[in-house]
């Protein structure tokens, strides 16, 4: 199948210059603050962006190249299939993560709650509508076991590289 | 900066050959069933997926190739920012549906609440769980008048081509 060419719109900036002991969701990174530097060709697409409270970033895990299809994902010692967790080794190393979006000034926008790596490559924003997004009575397979674990048991450490 | 290259995992096969009369979001796609080809190199990464009732799909939206900045998005008729909307012409064409996982057989995922082209080429898969993905108390700027829309509203038309 034909492959796909993307590129970049922004860079994410983050405090993060390392992989290990980073929040490895955005849900473990209350407070922490980072910006998008969106390429001033794609401004005027932010017209009405600042109503909304939270952002969806799809963005490049430009760090991590090779991947396994079974891992010992972050929350747990056993190996799991590559697809039934959320790391950052893929065959496409694309990144996901909800931020809550705090102001835009021009082409920046401030935004907290982030969980990817400062330089990171940005490949689009989508607006956050609970009524899309959100999802309830949901199974969550191994995952389940941590559904009410504390955020600060949630940082990254070596094992995708660092 | 450098552009970066993906190849489809997989193939998402639904009812719908053209884009205009579907379902804009995975919301309004109830009962709506369709399934994913994972090319069979990929399989392994499948385990313990199983356990999870809904996951995630990045795919390459294949027939939207212009964009603007600026678009009427649907369930609007005023122009906005295009990154303020979920238009499936977007710079980087890339499409995200939390669907519900049936079942699977071999390499063959079954899925419900498919709101995407048939012959989608599929670029990831990630398990959904809430503690991390649902967002709550958000603000949805012009979207927000929509809350409360019920899925039947929510088709598209042929503004985006098709």
């Amino acid at each position: 199948m034909q492959s796909i060419t993307f590129k970049p719109i922004g860079i994410i900036h983050t405090p993060f210059k390392e992989i290990g002991d980073m929040p490895i969701q955005p849900v473990a990174a209350e407070g922490v603050r980072g910006y998008i530097e969106l390429f001033p060709e794609y401004a005027e697409g932010l017209s009405d962006l600042d109503g909304f409270s939270h952002i969806m970033l799809l963005y490049h895990f430009h760090k991590n190249e090779e991947y396994k299809l079974k891992v010992k994902p972050f929350m747990d010692n056993e190996e799991r299939g590559l697809f039934a967790t959320r790391a950052p080794r893929r065959p496409n190393g694309i990144g996901l993560s909800t931020v809550r979006l705090i102001s835009i000034e021009g082409s920046i926008l401030h935004i907290e709650q982030v969980d990817m790596l400062d330089e990171t490559p940005l490949l689009d924003i989508k607006p956050f509508f609970q009524r899309f997004d959100n999802r309830h009575k949901t199974r969550a397979g191994w995952l389940e076991k941590n559904k009410s674990r504390k955020p600060g048991g949630m940082l990254s450490d070596g094992r995708f590289g660092g």
